[in-house]
């Protein structure tokens, strides 16, 4: 069985695991996200490629989500001391090695999908880790304060301001012009099923789509395409993804997101406790059919992430046998 | 009082120390060796430089002479995990840092006498360091294997080798087209005294005064200038200085190395170990005078070295009087 994941960083890592967990045997690929990338002294790094590659390859801080686990922070506290910019990110040592090696292979001209390759040669995270694109690609913020409007970093937004100022707009910096890495299409077009993780929408699975042709791939696979929301209620599961989806004037809920993917969607599972969005999500979808089903979604631990992916799965299934 | 200093790495820096000790108001200035740079894993290296700068600021290893206090190694230690190399130099996380801005800082366009103008902020060392020149020289040394001779980084052959393979020539790649940093000939030349400290005087003194311009500027300045012996007996203080003077055909003796400055030296000091050796030392300088004093040059402490650098000053102020 062959299985395509479109994935941000830690609800995707999560789920990804879990995934894993439910079938072991399964031929992974998971696209990730880049726009998220950041060049931070010096050094380029990916986030949400390495949360992917640390939680599968067993590195991860598992109480935070995202970083080294047994991580050391010397270099940071002597950049501060330096007075060294920017200050309200704080690379770990053990991290900082990754970036350390990812920016030496990119200066060295290889392309980012052979450095995460590289790099995950070393985790081993027991799935196919593709960039989504090899070109850069930066997602930016446009805030408004008492001088205007401006455009930030996602990440200064999202780490040094905690998206608690309004954003005017998400730009995908670079995106028009990107291209798929290598293999990305044909993942996405040779899989049995494809999924979306209950990854943030707009800033992790967003950009991913958003690159020219992929989000074409995914409407016309034969596969079928299930996803979870990342939304319970009217909260996210973690993290600010109200934010981003208020940014985009999407209602924060799982029939909200839901919409954002209603033409490329076959199957899309909500929450038991938004059990009675189902029907308003299932008609949806102006043409083919998209079958929504509640189940628990809460990643409590890496059962209840498997349970998860089973569901999605099934679902998934069902959606093929319907279309057969 | 004005001194001008040549200094290389870890004899250079206690022995700078013990200057700063001895004569706390003094204006001195620092001219450091950066042949012994290096790029690794990315990173602009500047090993003797740092070693003035964090002996002088209080930030040294004080056990092995060089690297941080207080050190953490896990960048080295990832790096290891994913291969990186070289492996045989090892990058404390503390120290990484200071190479992180430096290599930041020179990416961005600055000079390395701007770059380590902006470290020493932080630091205070206590003297203007000025890197001999802003132009990269390195140094390389020719060795012979099964599969022939080839050039290697000073480096390799000094940290990854232990200076046990012999070197059939020591070159400071580079150099012929350096040019000295802002200020350092001006330092020469004002200078009260200029001081040649128990450096190495083939790896260490031989690039500063190797940059076109700079042996001329100590061969002509007004002031006196006296050198301290790295050689005690027939053995280097410290570190492998022998089997870099071997390499150039001179003899590991203090007078062996007065010999290679004898038309720029008006003074040097032998250790009282060395004691008979003072009148064939005064006898190598063929024009001018050159003094030789025996005194204790073991940097035991501060203090010790404090002592070696009043003994300094004082064969200085007297040649000074004898010239005039």
């Amino acid at each position: 069985m062959s299985i395509t994941a479109l994935a941000g960083g830690i609800g995707g890592a999560r789920f990804l695991r879990g995934l894993l967990h439910a079938v072991p045997d399964a031929d992974i690929t998971v696209i990730g996200n880049v726009a998220d990338d950041i060049t931070l002294h010096g050094l380029h790094v990916s986030p949400d490629l390495d949360t992917v590659m640390y939680t599968l390859g067993g590195g991860i801080n598992e109480e935070q989500g995202w970083g080294r686990e047994d991580e050391t922070f010397s270099v940071a506290e002597e950049l501060a001391a330096y007075g060294a910019h920017p200050q309200w990110f704080t690379l770990g040592d053990r991290d900082i090695a990754t970036h350390i090696v990812r920016t030496q292979m990119l200066s060295a001209g290889y392309p980012l999908s052979a450095v995460t390759e590289a790099l995950c040669d070393r985790w081993r995270p027991g799935v196919r880790l593709l960039p989504v694109t090899d070109e850069r690609v930066e997602t930016h913020v446009v805030v408004a304060d008492d001088t205007g409007m401006r455009a930030i970093h996602f990440q200064e937004w999202w780490v040094r301001w905690h998206a608690r100022i309004a954003a005017a707009r998400i730009m995908f910096v670079g995106i028009d012009s990107a291209t798929p890495a290598p293999g990305v299409i044909e993942a996405i077009t040779n899989a049995d099923v494809v999924i979306l993780p209950p990854s943030n929408p707009v800033v992790s699975i967003g950009p991913i789509l958003s690159v020219p042709g992929v989000r074409e791939a995914v409407a016309s696979t034969d596969a079928p395409v299930v996803g979870l929301s990342p939304i319970i209620g009217a909260a996210p599961v973690r993290g600010m993804a109200g934010a981003t989806l208020r940014s985009t004037g999407v209602e924060v809920s799982a029939a909200g997101v839901a919409g954002m993917f209603r033409d490329i969607l076959d199957g899309w599972l909500v929450d038991t406790s938004d059990a009675d969005s189902v029907a308003g999500i299932e008609a949806l979808r102006t043409e083919g059919h998209l079958r929504c089903r509640a189940v628990p979604l809460l990643m409590h631990d890496v059962e209840a992430a498997a349970a998860m992916a089973r569901e999605a799965l099934d679902l998934a299934w069902s959606s093929r046998r319907q279309d057969a």
